[in-house]
């Protein structure tokens, strides 16, 4: 099947109508359609399809389960994501078997095509965590815990989904098993299209980290409490947005609050709390520890001045990841004999990639991104340049399955 | 029934256990619930109680449908909001018929307790839609379409709850019948507590209203656009929260923020859009206007700074309120006569009887607030209060209820 129509099958599931976004969250409806749809597809390859105790799946080409190459991404989505964060690497993960199978072309080295679970965190609040939890980098008991927005624990998610929470935990066997993982992702971000390439390759990922600020007030009448006698936790918020924007360009970081809830909502009160998530990434962690560190003094102060009392909870954290310079090198090597150079980029943005990247051999190939959007329905990527991106993703596989 | 044993009664409908705040939403269960009670409590006394074409409840005590006295308040709430605001009024209504009963009094004008729908606008966004539609103040097709944050209309809502939509609208005939309305209300705000008087009576109401601010920006992924390339609305909010507060202090009114959206609310992402309820308040109309309008040109700035357009939208308005002179005197005459000399007060808070003074003497007495604190759980009135409250709401239907 060619990219295009893959493509086409995939992209209405889990599509809001009304903002053209995703809303694919782990063990929904939506990831049902998704993960049912990527069975299908491996199973018309004739791949053995498997899900792992961590909800990731991993569909086999080949029999023997050491060794092996990997591929793939993830199908969950932010809210009203686009589709390509993720559904990119999935398709093409599937187009270049294709591609392979057309030229007659039987793998030496087993290769797999894996999607992993809530990568984002859209639901559970933690990105990366079925990679995360494979991999023994989070603790199963809290990973059943976590808790959406909607009161559901993963736990209950998951048997809502005919899974049994109770095995989540890591598979030493499978990631033993694994040669090297090549991620293919858009681009997010505008580094490629001013350079004129189509594809690129991941050097790194920058330390980046969530975290919960918690600031809590007393709530009143709007109508009736005088301004002076008021705690409104809105008034410290407020000001620690703006602190997070000035600290991350003071340190050459990126500082977002992109979700705020403000209990107990009423438009006539004032807030009796408001708790605001800080999405913070920088080059390096000192520069993510200054950043950070500077949001969080700013928001104690102006907390204490308006009467507020805060909270602060580091609710994920990602060390800086550097991927395989040897991996690198040779899927450059395999790209330059067909005539591509491909720039070798850094991101802000989180990968499985990159959890696996602390146990197996891992590399990433970005497609080039126009407009730099992401996490947004406007999200896009040329179908030019997603080809070419498959096209480079057979020639590796193709190189790193030879043994 | 004595006042704390009526209050017992009422305390737990719609409590959340959690926060003990109410979550009295007109048309849910909680709403039906405080219905029923308060069915019972008028058909216990031998009252007739009906529901009008828009949801108000009366209580007649009297046969005559005209020159009738009116008292009584609302039963919906805030969210988290106290029981007190609203549930005060209608619980002293009763209270103060059994007193009345206790003595053999009977009324020689009918005396007619109510109890008003939406007060606090909670649900669907306009405060005091009951009485705002029985004397005409809201367009009954305008309220039809009004709609939750649950995305479920006002017509629908009814429809769920038994009642039919489509009669809502003006009532001539039940305000023709009204020779006056008195509201008792738990003060919100602290005026009462230092002069030492449990009870006060009111003076009007500052003119307030609300305005629906849309900041409009795009979505973006947090860890990979760069900040100047972003459009986030999340910073003109946060900068329009501290105008805000700055606009109402330089012109000695109010104005709160205790309600905001952000989409699509990723924890991982820009803003596409944010939307906040600004709630602005102030002595009289030309400082409200000023308020509103510093708040409005300094978004529009901070919007346009960020590459963020932005709506604003008037979702309700209340003029000012002087409630009628002739009755308050004739209520502060029967109060002196029995020893009490309630303060007069003005409030910024909005109140049914504030819509119905357009159309019947209306007044209102205030029941002392220790702590001032209203809409929110810690909202409290001693108990001596409420029974000094009765007690006056009493002697007060007696007199208005002897031609």
């Amino acid at each position: 099947m060619s990219f295009a129509e893959l493509w086409r099958e995939l992209e209405p599931i889990g599509r809001d109508p009304a903002t053209g976004g995703y809303r694919r969250y782990s063990w929904t409806e939506a990831d049902a359609q998704c993960r049912a749809w990527f069975t299908r597809q491996a199973d018309k390859r004739g791949l053995t399809v498997e899900t792992d105790n961590n909800g990731n799946l991993w569909a086999w080409w080949g029999d023997a389960r050491d060794d092996a190459v990997a591929t793939g991404s993830h199908l969950d989505s932010v809210p009203d994501g686009g589709g390509y964060d993720g559904g990119l690497g999935v398709v093409a993960a599937l187009a270049a078997v294709d591609l392979l199978r057309e030229k007659d072309f039987h793998p030496e080295r087993s290769v797999v095509l894996a999607v992993f679970t809530e990568e984002e965190g859209a639901r559970f609040r933690v990105p990366c965590l079925g990679s995360r939890l494979l991999a023994g980098a989070v603790d199963p008991d809290a990973a059943r815990a976590l808790t959406g927005d909607d009161g559901v624990t993963l736990a209950r998610a998951m048997t809502a989904a005919g899974r049994d929470a109770g095995l989540l935990g890591p598979r030493e066997d499978l990631l033993a098993g694994l040669a090297a993982f090549v991620e293919l992702h858009v681009e997010q971000g505008r580094a490629l299209a001013p350079l004129g390439a189509a594809v690129g390759l991941a050097e790194g990922i920058w330390p980046h980290g969530r975290w919960r600020l918690g600031f809590a007030g007393r709530a009143d009448h709007a109508g009736t409490a005088r301004l002076d006698d008021r705690k409104d936790p809105m008034l410290p918020y407020a000001r620690t947005v703006l602190a997070a924007r000035r600290a991350a360009a003071d340190h050459g970081a990126l500082a977002t609050i992109g979700k705020v809830i403000a209990e107990p909502g009423g438009a006539n009160g004032v807030s009796a709390a408001v708790t605001a998530w800080l999405d913070a990434r920088a080059p390096d962690e000192d520069r993510l520890e200054k950043t950070v560190g500077a949001v969080r003094s700013a928001a104690l102060g102006f907390s204490s001045e308006c009467g507020v009392t805060l909270s602060v909870r580091q609710e994920s954290y990602t060390p800086p990841v550097r991927f395989d310079e040897g991996l690198r090198d040779r899927i450059a090597a395999v790209l330059a004999a067909a005539g591509l150079e491909p720039p070798v980029l850094s991101t802000g943005a989180g990968h499985d990639a990159g959890v696996l990247a602390a146990r197996v051999p891992a590399a990433m190939l970005f497609v080039r991104n126009p407009t730099g959007v992401s996490h947004s329905p406007a999200e896009h990527a040329d179908l030019a340049d997603c080809e070419a991106g498959v096209r480079a993703l057979a020639m590796v596989l193709e190189d790193l399955s030879c043994r």
